[in-house]
């Protein structure tokens, strides 16, 4: 049974899914989800999802929301990117809860702000407040990957897969790699991996087929 | 051995961690973390956690950070919390990811912003605008909460513990348990299990210290 992936290329939270999805050889397909033409907010989608968020995972009889739940279920069928021992897992675990937390709520939000509302809609003074959270939560991570290649252990998890969710688009949001050395080292690393494609290969929709 | 909590009062994600202790029956204690005056940034402080965060649990050579992890570790101890079936256990986890993406993030900012904050420092931008963000996950959970008592099974579970951190305080941050019936009615729920107590009676420290 292939397991589908309602998504869209912009939503970084759906790229920790596929990305885990792709990586692990899963068998799924993404089935494309119109979020910029809301989609995500008819009757029909707070049905398959209160929270009213892609990513929305279906296997079978199963339906799963939120993009760690489904990370984690990818680890429990795949045995991958859980962490190696008990202490890994509880690891692994914690940078998903700061990411979901400090990062990815932010850089998110964020990137949306500065690219995806119109130029009159952007608010100043939200963007510039976000972007100081949001260097505390770099300098985190920046310290963290000093001296190491992967958030936990010896090899990609899904600390990994969930706090790159938003670092490789290439829309300005104040992230710039150059000045976040270990986190620009440690995102080379996961490019390198094997079968890793950027979210605008993996997923239906960029801003390119909405311009 | 007793485990410790390094905590304080007015942070509600050690609530979630100290209120789940505390109603699991292990035997804790709490340890004062000084975070308003600057303890949580100290170089001693972040060797404990690189996140600059409180709470810190401690139980003998284990150290761990981030609440949500801190409440599988308890439900791993113990056996509670965690949900009745694996269905049960990924609903769990889904609100609570939910909680640390949506819901106390950003809870946890703005009373900061609106209560902690000298008066002329308040961003009223940020505010208004993280309350209209806060107006939708309220929204969320209330509607989940429709016909339920508690946000999974039967019973009081970490979806609920995560859930509540930041809604039991008294400082003004644009959340009335009156606006929205069905979390009254579920924040009720916590507070009639034997053994809650408010975040102020659990752990030390309080505006009323520093008045």
């Amino acid at each position: 049974m292939t397991i589908k992936l309602y998504c869209f290329g912009e939503s970084g939270n759906a790229y920790k899914a596929a990305l885990a999805l792709e990586l692990s050889g899963l068998d799924w397909e993404p089935e494309f989800v119109d979020f910029f033409g809301g989609a995500a907010r008819t009757p029909e989608f707070r049905e398959l999802n209160v929270m009213g968020e892609a990513p929305v995972l279906v296997d079978g009889d199963l339906t799963l929301t939120q993009s760690g739940v489904m990370q984690m279920y990818i680890t429990e069928k795949t045995g991958k990117f859980g962490g190696a021992t008990k202490a890994e897992e509880r690891e692994v675990m914690r940078w998903m809860f700061w990411d979901n937390h400090k990062l990815s709520s932010q850089t998110g939000m964020l990137r949306f702000l500065m690219n995806f509302l119109p130029e009159d809609k952007r608010p100043a003074e939200v963007i510039a407040f976000t972007q100081g959270r949001l260097k505390a939560a770099y300098t985190t991570l920046n310290t963290h990957l000093e001296g190491r290649d992967w958030i936990v252990g010896d090899g990609l998890t899904n600390a990994d897969l969930s706090c790159c969710g938003y670092l490789f688009y290439p829309e300005p949001f104040g992230f710039e790699r150059k000045d976040w050395p270990n986190i620009d080292r440690w995102l080379g690393n996961i490019e390198h991996t094997p079968g890793w494609k950027h979210p605008y290969d993996l997923m239906p929709g960029s801003p390119a087929d909405r311009a």
